[in-house]
């Protein structure tokens, strides 16, 4: 078994090395740990934090201030009735198994897959081929031990086939595969039960009495959808706009993976962009884009069974129809900026388009953002086309109007069939199921009506199908309806608009920055290899490391000055005054991903100068402190790399070098 | 009935007029309003979200940044057995009755407040007397009417003397004062029913087999006492140092009250800070706050029925023993300096002190930063000194080690009676109580070892009280127990650091910056009073608005550079150029806060300048437009303030004056 991830040096990536560290330094830990943990639950430490909030802030100016979104900030908690009508309740369920010896549960379409796997792999071994890891874009499933054990080539096909189609099977489906290919609990060995429903939301009820039944929201777009109309009206009417909400959102999971990459509890950053469905869903400045580069892979070539991806600009993909509209290019094209702009390997990152079947039951087109870690492509971006299905249905629901209204220039001229009922003779004719027939009347299409007038005017009355009344039909004389083909002015236009959303899971890019940030170095003494996160400046959580050479007190004030001066100028630092070596101190502070480390020593309180060093490259330059941080103001704002620095200030070999050899 | 609550330049604040301000510019919106809304949720919108932002922001810079807090962030989900320990389950409720008529739930301590203040009320009218509202300091109950009925004298002071203790009845105890009073609820006129607790936590349950009760942590608190062990390895050991953490909690309110006052979801920032007990919890940098003068109202007043408050400085307050201990006190002066730097009015903040049945749990003191608003004094920030509290029950619970171990400059070479056992002969002779016994004779006093060693010298035996082996005592001979005054040396010293937690409920703080900042001014023509917020520049949701004269196109390119120029410098802007005239344009802005306003009109297509305009003093001045930026630059930043720019750049008189007239 091979793993193709790769450091950022291109170094195979040593797992188990990475969590260590991760661990040690605190990034993030299992929540609870004292009381045994909780699976899917986890807590960040002071450098994770950090870490997050610089996404975050990266991400409200890159996408909130840069465009004028605007933000909001909703409810977690949410009554039953909004996450009923949004399709949630009914629709936002895994299918689960019970293992009925052991009481495992099991998620069925993952348990179905990772056993199949598992004897693919097993033949393989019995061939004698090389079990190569499949390339699995979404890689959910626990693996299962393979036994080396041939099967029929008609068997491999089967299997094959099951799982290249292993999202498109719903519940008794899966268990129908269960008991066809005797797919038994590898822990136990017997059939777990058949499938049922899980809903992923995690429940609870609001206020005293209990009668409110509410859910822990599964993601922040339907609060933005609620307040629609306010939004409309606070955007003075103006569209399209975009609203934005960055905050936690909970899914019960079944089975949650050890680390961040599947959690109950997750910080999300999304948008929605409402969108006139008319003309196109053009967009104002996609032209500013139109020149980045995507690596995409769509629906056709997957369902081809290939996971080819094309690299072209947004502008091209737009245009040749594989990017479906100016709107949606547009969004996968910032999505790309922002992660770029984060630090995700670029090399290691894709847009794939959903298959039909996978989509979330409100979405009609869907392109996740990709990135590849140890775990395979893991999915941390969606950017969804919703159409007008969330404002409809809640519209639907609450009468309330979710529409825009836009004042024609030129008023329209439509000539259309109308019908007119009339009230006096129409009420009585009917009694309790007048409103039923009305609204059967005015559901008809144009074609229909057509073919009502003729009706009409032949007989002097229509029938019309109206289930529920009567015996399902019911006619009505031409003196109690009239049917015309006339004219009708409008001067306002009323729409649903169509919504585009851009759907960033914070957690896992973290994680998947942290891998694509991370190399190890050996040390030129022969130690054990040493690891760093380049993170860049602008997100790593501390941006220089201030160390005095030792704890001799006459450092103190220069350190205290330092310190001081970067806070003021909003650049976070932090003192490392332990007994440990500066070496140690570096690494400590390598692996926290502390781009910049000043150095006060002996020749500081001579001549006031100090050193600075890099933590890629580990080469150091000095000179006197105001020189210092106008270089460190410069990396950290990003106008000047460390190449240029070195070029500028007088390169520094002592120390380092001294430290060494101590 | 008169109301003390006022605008920030003394005007008598017109609650229901800020109201329909705030919701029209979308400050914040009950949540789900179009299903009908849900008591005690609220969303915020784009300018109470940006308010929020700002607020934990310097939040952040203020506390984490400036004294190196270890920030984290915990989960919101939180399994039964923690809540369980840290006395939540049990102790975290209020007691509610149900009115037996229309099933409304009732807050039974609010209750019996309401009711009896309505009566004293009436009392008042019947005699003539001014009824003025009291100066409640929590203000958390409905009002209830009142009816001009004179009461016994004897009956006033009774019902006084219960009011003063309001929070010290349990809930039978408050059952008997509503039959004692024959307490009806004013809507139904029957007694509502027995007071029961009702928990305070909303409950969920964990993972798919629904085996893991758990709870929405009703603080951030506990997941910091948890990492604790975790936290001070990464601080490298160091003492004392603090976690911070930035995060929603949840409380099950009985009774939300309209507004964001009290409310079921909601933004907490909490600071642990921990400290060794030992040695009067000094704070190394309390010389720096000491001159801080702080508005206090003791324990002891309240004790005595009063009110009156104290203005001393901090180092005063701690001198005298006010304040407990330095560390307290540092804290006290750092949240008060908080509370400046965003904009609250000194003159609406004091400090309480809670008293002794009024704490939490968990606390031994406690002081809470309230603010004046509307709603009386509104309690904005805890400070609580927590002990040893959490970190003790948490250990004894998992055995975890949350203590601190230090090594001792200097051996400590103690004397002390000292319990010897013999375990080989113990054991066999006690069997399964074995363990029961060695405990009981291991949590012995000195004073009491003292007496077994002469008992065993005496006798040759001790007899000891053991609950729950034999019949309650147990005899051990010297064979097989030795008790003996001896030396002992310590290396490293164990102790349970205390802490000092400072707790901010940043939307209650939202809440009453608003207040504190809102002010109306009335037209030179005589229109109704304007809003204005006028909050400090680094709070305000939106720094600068932009507006053209009018929709000319020649104005664009301006308006774009201004803009774009202002957001590379993170100063956040907002352009309006809607067909509203430029005073409308500056009203709404006025409303929404936003402390500058540049206006582009003809002169600028000819000579580059633009008229720069203050909130406040609505005075303008114009210069080129780098002077202009700079400026700007320099009022956000707070290096100048408005008087200084406008006497550093012309006056300019024209528009305003201009507009007005069209």
């Amino acid at each position: 078994m091979t793993t193709t991830a790769t450091t950022l040096k291109g170094q195979p990536l040593d797992k188990p090395v990475l969590d260590a560290m991760l661990r040690r330094r605190m990034f993030y830990t299992p929540s609870f740990e004292i009381y045994g943990g909780v699976g899917g639950l986890y807590d960040y430490g002071p450098p994770g934090c950090s870490l997050q909030a610089n996404i975050v802030d990266l991400w409200r100016k890159h996408f909130v201030l840069e465009e004028d979104m605007l933000e909001v900030d909703c409810t977690v908690l949410t009554p039953h009735e909004v996450l009923k009508t949004s399709g949630h309740v009914d629709k936002f369920a895994d299918w689960m198994c019970k293992d009925p010896k052991n009481g495992e549960i099991l998620r069925a379409d993952h348990f179905v897959e990772a056993i199949l796997e598992a004897r693919l792999n097993g033949d393989k071994e019995a061939r004698g081929q090389q079990v190569v890891e499949k390339d699995d874009p979404k890689k959910k499933k626990k693996k299962a031990k393979s036994e080396a054990v041939k099967l029929d080539d008609a068997l491999v096909k089967e299997y094959e086939e099951v799982l290249a189609r292993i999202d498109n099977y719903d519940g008794p489906q899966l268990g129908e595969l269960i008991k066809k290919y005797d797919l038994k609990n590898p822990a136990t060995g017997v059939l777990p039960s058949d499938p049922v429903a899980f809903n992923l939301m995690f429940q609870t009820s609001i206020g005293p009495s209990s009668n409110l039944p509410g859910y822990l929201r599964p993601e922040t777009a339907q609060g933005q959808f609620l307040n629609f109309a306010k939004l409309l009206e606070y955007n003075q009417g103006g569209m399209p706009f975009a609203s934005a909400s960055i905050g936690k959102s909970y899914r019960n999971e079944i089975s949650p993976r050890a680390g961040l990459l599947r959690v109950r509890e997750f910080l999300m950053a999304e948008i929605e962009h409402f969108v006139d469905p008319q003309g196109g869903k053009k967009h104002e400045r996609f032209q500013d884009v139109a020149h980045v580069e995507l690596v995409l892979l769509d629906r056709d070539t997957q369902l081809s069974g290939k996971t080819n991806t094309r690299k072209l600009t947004v502008g091209q993909a737009v245009k040749e129809g594989l990017v479906d509209n100016e709107t949606l290019g547009y969004f996968l094209a910032r999505i790309h900026l922002f992660l770029e702009r984060i630090g995700v390997d670029l090399s290691k990152m894709r847009f794939r388009q959903h298959m039909a079947n996978e989509m979330a039951h409100y979405a009609c087109d869907c392109w996740d953002a990709e990135l590849l870690t140890s775990s395979g492509w893991v999915e941390c971006v969606g950017c969804a086309d919703r159409s007008a299905y969330d404002l409809s249905v809640h519209a639907k629901k609450t009468g309330a109007p979710l529409v825009v209204r836009e004042r024609l220039e030129e008023p329209l001229v439509i000539e259309e069939w109308q019908v007119d009922i009339e009230k006096k003779k129409f009420g009585p004719l009917f009694k309790k199921d007048a409103k039923t027939v009305e609204t059967a009347l005015l559901a008809t299409s144009q074609e229909e009506r057509e073919k009502l007038a003729k009706q009409l005017s032949d007989s002097g009355k229509i029938s019309l199908e109206v289930a529920g009344v009567g015996d399902g039909k019911v006619e009505v004389g031409s003196d109690t309806l009239k049917v015309e083909f006339r004219k009708r002015v409008e001067n306002t236009r009323e729409f649903t608009p169509n919504v585009i959303e851009p759907s960033f899971g914070i957690g896992r890019i973290l994680y998947s920055l942290i891998e694509h940030n991370f190399w190890t170095r050996g040390s030129d003494g022969g130690d054990e290899a040493r690891g760093v996160l380049s993170f860049p400046p602008t997100v790593a959580p501390t941006k220089v490391l201030i160390v005095p050479l030792s704890s001799n007190a006459q450092f103190r004030p220069h350190i205290k000055k330092l310190s001081q001066q970067l806070r003021s100028m909003g650049i976070s630092n932090r003192i490392d005054d332990s007994s440990a070596s500066i070496g140690k101190r570096y690494s400590r502070n390598d692996e926290l991903g502390t781009p910049l480390g000043i150095t006060v020593d002996f020749q500081t309180l001579q001549d006031g100068s100090v050193t600075l060093r890099d933590r890629d490259s580990t080469t150091q330059v000095r000179a006197e402190e105001s020189k210092i941080i106008d270089a460190i103001k410069a990396l950290v704002g990003g106008s000047k790399n460390w190449e240029k620095v070195a070029s500028e200030l007088p390169k520094f070999e002592g120390q380092e070098v001294e430290i060494a050899s101590r």
